[in-house]
């Protein structure tokens, strides 16, 4: 017999069925036992007559089946208006326990919110029990599908870099260290120089979807030491201008599937709402967001802090955007060259790159690549960086296309998205300076 | 004006077009200068005739163009049978140079076989640009794309386990440390372990696609350090053939759509013919595979070998399969428990899992996992297992459906595949015990 899943019951009324499932509760009263049965698509309630006397057999495993214990049932489905759950029970004829739960949890997977979160992320495997964090990552798993979708129709090649590399990429400082046999290795702190790479074999246009390590020791929300970066790179573009473009593309058709399929999902579950922009997203420069921000809000800074976006900045400039252009996204250009990597293009001094802030949080950076030899290795040495990218600098030498590209931490858009108060919450299993369990 | 695709510009006769591209050939001949142009859809012939008083700029430029040089293209496309090369050419009106290469290459890119493997990986951002290296990415980024959308259809979710964690997991002999702060921290050998806590947790069918690691220090074509791993779980299977039926339907669906798209392209740049699977996959037990290689092929073995296949055996199954089943696939069971993990489930002491070989290689080890808390702790003592795996042994104590699962590793499929002769070249980047560049 096929396993139907739960939400999919109400097509087989007055059918036999079987169903494969978590026992979420068990009310057992005189003359009825009544458990709740939970999937991945639902709950639905069984019901047992104990006065029948076909089913002493199953009133007996009931009375001795704890919570949480796997079962596969038979029964017939009926529809039941009396039963507040779907409006339907089940009268099971069979009952197989598939495993059993010890009969006390160490976590109330009921309510997420009745333990700390270092307590429920001990327990995790426990803790994504609750449709709640369940519900997390499907809208993940969709959102990363949509935008790989929208990267294939346009020709886009998925590829798969090496997280094992010879030098610490952009900076020594926060990068984990590998013992490499008989030498040292690092873990990449992102897939930069590689995506680039990609450029310069006239692949043109690549996307990755991987892990990413930082060794940064901070114990915040919005920190981690591995995440899921999600990052492109395409060639022939001819200014910055193209590279916001496709990244307005495809986060506005990630944004319409994910609300077409998940919109009440995130409503119901999450209480928040999945915004579908309309229109192109607002440009700004730097300087000209703190002018607005200090005319609009009096937010006034030292000018020595405005060579970057502060947290209060990013936060501001969500209600500036909104206000003035109705849109929870806005992207931030014209960043002093101290600020941005060597590797960004500039033209007039200036980097021909970007932030994108989403709901007062910045989710990317993105850029113009520079793509020829010679300034991209005057801005390195600027940099102070030489030993540790010459391979990088070697890809230039040959001829190599102009490009640019951007990168998004898929825990990071999960987290802002559903509004989920840490990263912690986004990420099927956190990691950080205390934390490498489970 | 917007930029065409070189396979495009035969829906454009007569037009004006932009194209961009690397310069792959000049003929500089004494009336006429013949450039080609290569972009990631093909190639592209450029005529310019020198008599033309209005081209003596572009002549100029040209006579100093280096190959391998990209540049931006106006012309206007011509139909002319004459032209060799797709029986077109473009009249251009506009060259500009967008990025200039060295005169003289390291590595000779029109032939990649000029060079040994090793400096072809040193210089592996040229040797991507050989069209028979960039189709091989073109075809696996295709690949993950079909499994992936395959499982997407049966409500798979992608799940992105860590990399580091807190233990070696399987066995400590071939992990990699990583020094994490105050203490040590490990990389992944694979994500088995948490797609299983994904089971326990309920989400009931989970795949990923990421990084697996493995510190071996062997140097043959079929090792590597750090490859991509294709890994899925689900739950509430009835046996190990539940795991078997997915994994062919999932190839056979990977490679029906693989051939649509690219089988011509595979046959003419590899000479390798994609077959589609036209039933399902023959099953055989270790132990009869053995007898029938001995019968067939007088391929005799001690006993004490026959404990697990042999490469020889692999190969010679390739023949078996082929004969009685007409088949390239051979799903292999039945193996001792010795030789499989300590979390494969048993029955009447048998590991319910299976190796698939394809074309004579193992590709696949899948099976039904113990999900029931006393008989696999039992199994992780046998093997000597216990302080590592504490955390692991916990998902099973407070219920887990049955489940059972498989990996795949991209690279070598995609080498199988397309008949590559090694790792190496099935790799965007290969890493090895003594190659950590670029």
């Amino acid at each position: 017999m096929k396993r139907i899943y739960i939400e999919d019951l109400n097509k087989h009324f007055n059918e036999e069925v079987e169903i494969c499932a978590f026992v979420d509760n068990i009310r057992n009263l005189q003359w009825v036992q009544f458990v709740i049965l939970r999937d991945k698509t639902g709950k639905v309630q069984l019901t047992i007559e104990k006065s029948e006397e076909s089913n002493s057999a199953l009133v007996e495993m009931i009375n001795n089946l704890s919570l949480e214990s796997t079962v596969k049932v038979v029964g017939k489905v009926l529809e039941n208006e009396k039963v507040k759950l779907n409006g339907m029970e089940i009268i099971p004829t069979k009952i197989e326990v598939t495993s059993k739960s010890l009969p006390e949890l160490p976590l109330n997977i009921k309510d997420k919110n009745a333990a700390e979160i270092d307590t429920r992320l001990d327990y995790r495997f426990l803790d994504l029990r609750n449709e709640y964090n369940a519900n997390i990552f499907k809208v993940q798993s969709e959102m990363v599908r949509l935008m790989r979708e929208y990267l294939y129709s346009l020709d886009f090649t998925e590829i798969h870099t090496p997280k094992l590399i010879a030098a610490a990429s952009e900076s020594g400082s926060e990068v984990f260290e590998v013992k490499y046999f008989d030498r040292l290795a690092y873990l990449a702190q992102s897939p930069q120089f590689y995506k680039q790479m990609a450029m310069a074999s006239g692949f043109e246009r690549i996307f990755e979807v991987g892990p990413v390590f930082r060794a940064e020791n901070s114990n915040t929300n919005r920190h981690t030491t591995e995440f899921t970066g999600f990052d492109l790179e395409f060639s022939y573009i001819n200014s910055v201008e193209d590279v916001m473009c496709l990244e307005e593309e495809m986060l506005t058709y990630m944004l319409k599937g994910l609300n077409e399929k998940y919109g009440e999902l995130v409503k119901n579950t999450f209480g928040s709402e999945i915004i579908v922009p309309t229109a192109k997203f607002p440009r700004i420069k730097l300087a000209d967001l703190y002018k607005e921000l200090e005319d609009r809000y009096g937010y006034v800074i030292d000018d020595a802090a405005k060579v970057d976006l502060t947290t209060e900045a990013e936060k501001l400039s969500y209600k500036y955007s909104m206000e003035v252009y109705n849109s929870e996204f806005l992207f931030v250009t014209d960043f002093p060259k101290d600020k941005r990597a060597f590797y960004h293009m500039r033209k007039d001094g200036i980097p021909q790159g970007y932030d994108l802030i989403w709901r007062g949080v910045e989710i990317t950076t993105g850029a113009q690549r520079e793509h020829r030899y010679e300034p991209l290795l005057e801005q390195a040495l600027e940099k102070g960086l030489q030993k540790d990218v010459e391979f990088y600098l070697e890809f230039f030498k040959y001829g190599c296309p102009p490009h640019g590209g951007f990168g998004l931490g898929v825990d990071r858009i999960t987290m802002l998205l559903l509004n989920l108060p840490s990263l912690k919450e986004a990420m099927f299993i956190f990691r950080g300076p205390n934390r490498l369990n489970p």
